[in-house]
């Protein structure tokens, strides 16, 4: 496959958990600018990646908001002045819509725009990303096809083009009842490891694999996701229902 | 390790879903004398097992109770009369509390008894049973331990020594939340296939393992354990607890 790669460098905006795991990927392939304004002075950055200035990130081609959706409009509203004609924007937020809403809300015309959703995390990604998944929403221009291909060709992404509403509904039940059970799970204390069935040790393993997710990440997947509460609501009805029976078998 | 196995056949009681698994496991080793009246006259049995009456099975010098925790008491008030001096008998339900009092009830002095739970089934033993987990709790006589020996040596489970009580109180939540969650989510009609997680790959798997079990199985694991619907409730109140958490976000 032939695809013309037209970034030259990225600005990575927001070096939380998951900017940190983007940098350790896109950096072998692309000189990556990272502004982050808790980084520390003298943090220790991967590879062809480097601390930068909120302007200098933000003047890049390819330019990622890897921060809380709380956060985003905030955000754009101050990369819009340093945006240059032709740049790409992504976004790596859990939920799709709100995101595509704010980018197209606060950034100028002149920059292309693209939703991702990186379905694996730093907990799901420990031994590589080849083959993992990757939601792509074009939202503004046909600038999501160069973004593909860069996630196929050189990280081994399984991309995935949606819209952002067919993302979200998606994820709802997905990740939201996910990190739901995981959560609770979490909250029940020591849960029993001696005594255990193949299938409780599968439910284990899929609640380590999410309870450490930050804040940010379980706000945006449980809150900022319209299709969220309809599928909670949906699943407390039935645990209520079964509930309902098991406590008077026939 | 050397042990003393002093069982010369066993008499296998029910010959469901499990009966099956168990015929298919203990043959080999031991001739195997199949009892259920569901058994259709000519069906194909694995070799070293035979079907045979009731009475027979019963004399045996190890002796299966493989049917739902609701049908054995009347199970045991059959074979009472049949069961000889030194037999041992043995039932193999996902709860313990409720077939050790019915075994103790029911089956006379001259019979050592002995509870197990296989925490496995026909789903997650699908490729063999080495290194697997079973529960035994000894409830009359030193018998659990040639039992234990058994299982060891020859089928190569990993043998959990427990009593009926904390069997049951670590049951409750590693089946009773199992079995709670899988038949909600299999229950909310087609899950997403194609925009997945690990963790929720993981979630689906646990759920396939176990959704297909027989409603005697479901019907032991959260009714006929004590433990299982406060820890229904426990899992209840903290999703109800989430989901408003989510709903109104600072």
């Amino acid at each position: 496959m032939s695809c013309h790669l037209t970034f030259s460098s990225i600005g990575l905006l927001g070096f939380g958990a998951f900017g940190r795991l983007i940098a350790a990927h896109l950096a072998p392939h692309l000189p990556c600018l990272v502004h982050d304004p808790a980084l520390p002075q003298g943090a220790t950055l991967p590879t062809g990646a480097s601390a930068t200035s909120f302007a200098e990130a933000a003047s890049c081609d390819l330019v990622i908001l890897a921060m809380p959706v709380t956060e985003m409009a905030a955000a754009c509203r101050a990369i819009a002045p340093h945006l240059r004609p032709g740049t790409v924007v992504v976004d790596v937020g859990s939920v799709k819509l709100a995101p595509a809403a704010i980018m197209q809300a606060h950034l100028p015309e002149h920059v292309g725009l693209v939703g991702t959703h990186p379905l694996f995390g730093p907990q799901s990604a420990r031994d590589g990303i080849v083959g993992r998944k990757i939601a792509i929403c074009p939202i503004r221009g046909k600038v999501h096809l160069p973004v593909a291909a860069f996630l196929r060709a050189r990280l081994g992404l399984q991309v995935i083009v949606t819209t952002p509403e067919a993302h979200d509904r998606e994820a709802a039940t997905v990740q939201g009842l996910t990190h739901l059970i995981a959560q609770a799970l979490t909250r029940m204390g020591p849960l029993p490891s001696r005594m255990t069935t193949a299938s409780f040790d599968l439910l284990m393993q899929a609640t380590e694999m999410v309870r450490h997710d930050p804040p940010g990440v379980l706000a945006a997947i449980e809150s900022a996701n319209p299709f969220a509460a309809p599928v909670r609501a949906e699943f407390q009805a039935l645990i209520a229902g079964l509930d309902r029976a098991y406590a008077r078998p026939d």
